[in-house]
């Protein structure tokens, strides 16, 4: 039970089965390994296509403070907002507003160029709505659950665990009378918080006399509530339905056709986009855990015999910070790794899990998370389902910690099994053989005769209990046959043992041709929190550096050209009709090149627009001062080139498509020095 | 009532005052103007950019026959297929797979291109999880309703227009013995079907004796059914939410927030694509009336004074098909008309609205729509809201008949005021006057001596009364007292009249200087059903021709390069050594120009390897015959051209970019003579 249930720190139910977005660490490996102080700082790009490592001004900021900061400017600036505002709002869901959706547009695109295109995956868009069959089958509707404790007067709901790590907590913070046994007890529970049963729960509760925060009334005992959103599928108020907790399941039940449409052949992957649901019981960590959002997920089938993969050569040179169960049992740190030598010394599990563990790692980092704070977690034994072959964990280190964006799991046969079992459809891949195959088979071969004789009208349920003998089970009655003549046989349906004889039963090993083997496929699933990692990315790409005044701090978003809602800006340098006809000329040829980009007209000094744009991310800025050459400014190093009218359309699209850094092209053209107009001139 | 009453043919709600995807035109104007014969026939591209007029083999065909061929092929090549089909389905649910896939995600893109982009609109990106009090404001909980009559035995449910309807027809059709009396009365429901009440719908049930179509049993009376998906946000059970039926709320909601990011001006749009969802009755037509469904919605806000549009030129001599409501009601059919003149002439209410009528044009025959089978139909006046000023549907034909795809309205400032009446935060816009501006103003001034003498304890609700009068009542009054010295005023919060005197209030036209204006702005909304519409376009550019053997004929998809799903094909022409090299090579440049693309190194027959990419619309084959030059063919012409080896992916690349056609191509490279092994050796 205790493997099972060990899941739940990643999972909303002890022993629910799948791998959705997780918590963060739990606290018995933060308490060996502390997480690292915070490391939110300054990033100013050298280049913009390689974040150099952290330094600079915001470095002795604290952890809350950065996070205040960065969240004050992502509202502000309208990245996202909270939904339905103006009635309000509603916990846990939140608006992406023009920036945050172009950001997110963004990294959609770049995650369906980099798998569904690169990769060849089978793309596939399912519904949201999911009527209950699908669901029960895949264990959502019985296990997917938090345990949640009531208000007993005012029925306000809560999480049984939030509740109990909060009163832990504050006694080991404020409280300096605890005794070292004390102390001691709190840190346990803790640690062990999550593995803790609703009935275990619960008495801790009434132990410590934990009341609602709120209103301080008593508890209920805690019970399981489920978080999927519930609804009716048509009229009749019959057929229940509910948004689907995550897209995966849209996959595995289209498994016959995407199989078929792949030729038949393994492996092949499928992918989808889309959002899920979850009603959270009561939603922390603003963006990280939300009641919908949009998940990426990939299924890779393969054969389980087979899980080589013929790309592996492409990344097995990448190396980065991972973290195998070993060294956080041991209590050591992550460490950097070479993806190759984690599969070939077995650390993971198989070429396919390490080829997508490096894809990912290449995907997060181009997108501009910072390679230092990205580490590959493995799952404990004790995290994983009993079916799961292997596990990984893309965790991204930001203010709340070190957050799973991305989950990649070797789940083998369990979920085509599982929807085999309940829709009767054979969920199954098959191998001809080149040549036909030896093998060798258990056959068993009841004596209907004597057992008729012997059992009469019990007769067909020891028949039926003989023929689904598993192999050991045959060989050890076969071995008691052949010495003792008969041995006693456990039949269910008849709820008792018989006596089987040696001549009711013959039990041989034959060799057989076989043509082709069937089987189901191993599946080896990442899946991506999209909302956690763009959440993550405005946290490492967030800097601040001093303005105008000394007291004045002006917000940058480093970003990628790659994910940078707006790829340019073009500012006439002062009111003149001449300007505006240069950067409406621009403008023009950057539409034609596909750049999204913004004209800003108003008179405020140039200084003033420049920090306007850092704070939404623009890499770059064309300052029209002349009709026939313009200055290029670049974000992060503030340095500006002169580049002529024509040609700078085509200057923009070379290093917001990534084909030149900031770095080359400062090579190419004469720089601008800064006059009195540029940057110091930011005002409050 | 029978004003908004005839809303209902477009809604599912007699008096809903949104306007959704549609039925298709109301019985009485297909009366008037029989849908033309179906003309949905192939249409092979003479070049890829600009499609030809209808002509070709399935002509002959019948509605259903070419749906049929359609339909099968879009599900054998999974395009889309029923979603959970282990489980046996959902009625009103699709997946779309891989190839069905890709062209959604090509028609966003584009449409983010085209209206997102170009026109500098404010993407914004909403939970599909509602509350109700947003849903209540927009009058979707009261009014978003079909009419439905339940088996009294049973339970089944039926959706009570659809039984009278079929009730009618089935009678029209097959029952020879109809007197001329009841003919005409069966035509005439059939015309005013969407009129009826659920009164007049029930009585006419009971009439004619309509009974449960699967049982024969009796009917319930008619009543309303809520179309909304409903569920309950949070633990509690106590936060009633929806599944949004559209996306507009989520913009208007933060209407506020939009204004401010554009720097306190209007124009403004703001765009936002996203799963919609409506628990249909019975859904029926396939991919085109579903219980989830893509929705991308613009509301482009507006001066209500000055609707002109700075880009209207732009558009204004687009010609193309447009259907004023004076033509519908005369019995004229659609005629082509010039955008610009249709708004000159008063035709097209505003500038904006014609505007956004151009660019949808313009969207949906880029798309592959064909133009003579895309028409733009003004709702009559009692089609639309009492508050809206004009409304145009994007209508295209398919063998359903001519289907609402896009709706383009003027809805006043409908949306605002009821969400600011709702929330109690404004929503309105400011325009700052460059001089003062003199103003007439009515001012009343009730006396509260006099009120307080006369009225004692009600004086407070007297005067309140007096205060909220509208102009045309006040100045009533002000007549009255004048001539009369006294009037009866009616004070609803008292319940009675009371005698107003002249000393009791002065009332007023004062002359004030005005600084600003405040507004509630206008929106504009074009709203597009983007399964529709990719439906629409799946049956446009589909055709057959004939295969080797005279029965036969092969399915081609004759989508623009725009749209295909994967744009080009990599064949050795046989399975040899130095062919699969080339041929990777080949991938590995599209792969790096980012064309989608696949790779067959199956033995099939290259004729078969065509007729198989054909069927799911590829443009470009390129096939591998020779180690430095390699054949390309073109889908719709079958015409064939010799390119080098390092030239192929980038001839690839501007064709399916669109840069050029295929003709130009075909002018700068040499053709190549089909050989034996080409397209006639398709085989069935």
């Amino acid at each position: 039970m205790l493997l099972l249930r060990r899941v739940s720190f990643l999972l909303p139910s002890p022993s629910f089965p799948r791998a959705p977005l997780a918590k963060p660490l739990p606290l018995l490996l933060l308490l060996l390994h502390p997480p690292r102080t915070p490391a939110p700082t300054a990033r100013p790009l050298a280049s913009m296509a390689a974040p150099a490592a952290p330094a600079g001004g915001t470095a002795a900021m604290s952890r809350d403070a950065f996070r205040a900061a960065v969240t004050n400017t992502l509202e502000r600036r309208l990245f996202f907002v909270p939904s339905f505002k103006i009635y309000g709002g509603v916990a846990g869901l939140y608006d992406y507003g023009p920036p945050g959706c172009a950001v997110k547009a963004n990294v959609l695109a770049f995650w369906r160029q980099h798998f569904v295109l690169e990769e060849g995956m089978l793309e596939v868009d399912c519904p949201c709505v999911t009527p209950e069959v699908v669901l029960k089958a895949s264990g959502h509707v019985d296990k997917f659950t938090d345990l949640m404790v009531k208000d007993e007067k005012t029925g306000n709901c809560y999480r049984a665990d939030h509740l109990l790590k909060d009163f832990c907590k504050d006694k080991l913070e404020k409280d300096h009378t605890l005794s070292p046994e004390q102390t001691e007890e709190y840190n346990k529970i803790l640690a062990i918080l999550d593995d803790l049963s609703a009935e275990q729960l619960g008495s801790k509760i009434r132990e410590y006399g934990i009341v609602a925060p709120d209103t301080k009334n008593p508890l209920s005992d805690p019970y399981p509530f489920n978080l999927m959103f519930q609804t009716s599928i048509g009229p009749s108020g019959l057929s229940s339905g509910y948004m689907r907790p995550e897209t995966a399941q849209g996959i595995f039940v289209n498994f016959k056709d995407l199989y078929y449409y792949n030729g038949n052949k393994l492996p092949f992957a499928a992918a989808q986009i889309g959002q899920a649901f979850r009603n959270e019981i009561s939603p922390r960590q603003g963006l990280l855990r939300v009641r919908e959002f949009t998940l990426a997920e990939i299924e890779h089938f393969v054969d389980p015999e087979d899980k080589s993969h013929p790309k592996f050569g492409d990344v097995s040179d990448l190396e980065f910070l991972m973290f195998p169960r070993e060294d956080q049992m041991a209590g050591r740190s992550a460490k950097r790794l070479k993806i190759g030598n984690a599969v070939s010394e077995g650390t993971v599990n198989n070429e396919t899990l390490g080829y997508f563990i490096g894809r990912v790692y290449l995907f997060l980092t181009q997108l501009g998370i910072d390679k230092d704070r990205l580490r590959f977690r493995q799952h404990l034994p004790n995290e994983m389902a009993h079916y799961a072959a292997d596990c990984w964990d893309a965790e991204i280190e930001c203010s709340y910690g070190w957050i799973e964006c991305v989950g990649i799991a070797d789940r083998s046969a369990y979920d085509l099994r599982a929807h085999s079992d309940k829709s009767g459809e054979k969920l199954e891949a098959h191998e001809k053989f080149a040549e036909p195959r030896e093998v060798e088979k258990l056959v068993i071969t009841p004596s209907k005769k004597e057992l008729g004789l012997a059992f009469k009208g019990n007769q067909r349920m020891v028949l039926e209990a003989l023929e689904a003998m598993g192999e050991t089970e045959a060989l050890d009655m076969k071995a008691a046959l052949e010495s003792n003549g008969e041995v006693e046989f456990k039949v269910c349906t008849l709820g008792k043992d018989v006596t089987i004889k040696k001549s009711m039963v013959s039990i041989n090993i034959e060799k057989k041709k076989e043509h082709q083997r069937k089987f189901t496929p191993s599946v080896i699933e990442p899946s991506f929190g999209i909302g956690r990692i763009i959440y993550c990315l405005f946290e490492h790409c967030f800097y601040q550096r001093p303005g105008k005044t000394e007291d004045e701090q002006l917000n940058v978003f480093g970003f990628p050209p790659l994910v940078a809602p707006i790829k340019c800006t073009v500012f006439p340098l002062v009111k003149l009709e001449k300007f505006e006809v240069v950067a409406k000329k621009i403008s023009k040829a950057l539409t034609a090149a596909g750049i999204s980009h913004i004209i800003d007209m108003t008179g405020n000094t140039i200084g003033k627009r420049y920090a306007r744009t850092d704070e939404i991310g623009v890499p770059l800025a064309i300052t029209v001062d002349n009709t026939t050459s313009v200055t290029v400014r670049d974000r992060d190093s503030k340095d500006q080139i002169r580049v002529e009218v024509d040609e700078v359309a085509s200057v923009v699209k070379e290093v917001t498509d990534g084909q030149s850094t900031w770095a080359d092209i400062m090579w190419r053209y004469p720089a601008h020095t800064a006059s009195a107009v540029d940057d110091e001139e930011a005002e409050p």
